[in-house]
């Protein structure tokens, strides 16, 4: 497994739980022409590869093959936060609290039917848990000729870098207003956003 | 309001909701190097452009300085469909639905102060339609800094394309099984899912 160069404050082990949460990312790939294409893409984790998979057609194959440099980015938003938590009359507090993941790297057409079987296994454990099909082999006739036809790409990470957004910069009475307020509010992700800020939130550390 | 072309089935005041619904999207910039990078960013579509916001500093806005190409992609998954319901034992009919829109196009940075202060304002009626601040107006001192403070960035789309996945491709009665299926699990968006399958599927246009 290659090493990877990890810029972030968060840990290793919680950026890999959000990118096992998170059933898609945003593949950005870069043209002959220089522009760029950014597609969304179910994805994979593991070995220390990104495994994206689609038609051996299209245009995002073609960008590959011209330029196999490539951005790849997860996000989930957890809550916006309106400006009236912070602040009784300025619009400008108002923000969003969030988990981002940025890859940069290259990518590599898989051809081994192997490492295809063990990929689409991966995906099927992390997109289909519950199970209910036949295991991916390729010595398995239901699956030999599926797999030589599906395109299976990995991602090789140079650079991951994470942020996770959630009040970091606010002082603390500030910081206890937007708590209130979200537990307040308790709508969608708004306790999920709460239990983030206070596991991230370093005045919390001693509490 | 320039001319945009819509190359979808979907029509255009679809796609407009779906972007109103969206509060985030990824903005695909590429680099001297010729590297690209994949930023999540919240935005707002109006006038013809999207608007996003950010700090006068970091990669993005050197990319964009750079090179103004840029794509900018909006993606909301619905469902993950197991294999199993289509097939009892290949893995391979697993899929997701979802919406996606694609925008290729170029950027320009707005310095005009009146025109930044009406994209806040769509920001806000976005983001916070329930109010609670001061309207924003270069006119007023609270605002007149910040307005300078703050990038804005307007993408002018060249292209716009949409794809709203939801079974269009499968034959009636896997179709009938899919949203049986969906009815039965009933989790998350299944309901919408399957409301947007419906929708979308021209065999059911006549029922």
């Amino acid at each position: 497994m290659r090493r990877k160069e990890f810029a972030m404050n968060e840990n290793e082990q919680e950026v890999e739980s959000f990118l096992q949460e998170m059933t898609f990312g945003f593949l950005g790939t870069v043209g002959s022409d220089g522009m760029c294409r950014v597609t969304p893409l179910n994805f994979v984790y593991g070995n220390g590869y990104f495994y994206v998979h689609g038609s051996l057609a299209g245009e995002k194959m073609k960008h590959l093959k011209s330029n196999s440099n490539v951005s790849f980015t997860v996000a989930k938003e957890y809550a916006i936060i309106p400006s009236y938590f912070t602040h009784p009359q300025l619009a400008c507090p108002a923000s969003a609290y969030f988990k981002s993941v940025m890859v940069s790297g290259h990518v590599e057409i898989v051809n081994d039917l192997q490492e295809k079987a063990d990929a689409f296994s991966m995906f099927m454990q992390k997109l289909q848990p519950e199970g209910g099909y036949a295991p991916i082999d390729p010595a398995n006739t239901l699956y030999a000729g599926q797999l030589k036809a599906v395109a299976l790409i990995r991602i090789v990470p140079a650079k991951i870098s994470a942020k996770f957004k959630f009040g970091q910069n606010l002082k603390a009475d500030t910081f206890e207003n937007v708590v209130e307020a979200l537990r307040k509010r308790g709508e969608n992700l708004d306790d999920e956003t709460v239990e983030q800020m206070q596991k991230y939130c370093p005045f919390h550390a001693g509490e």
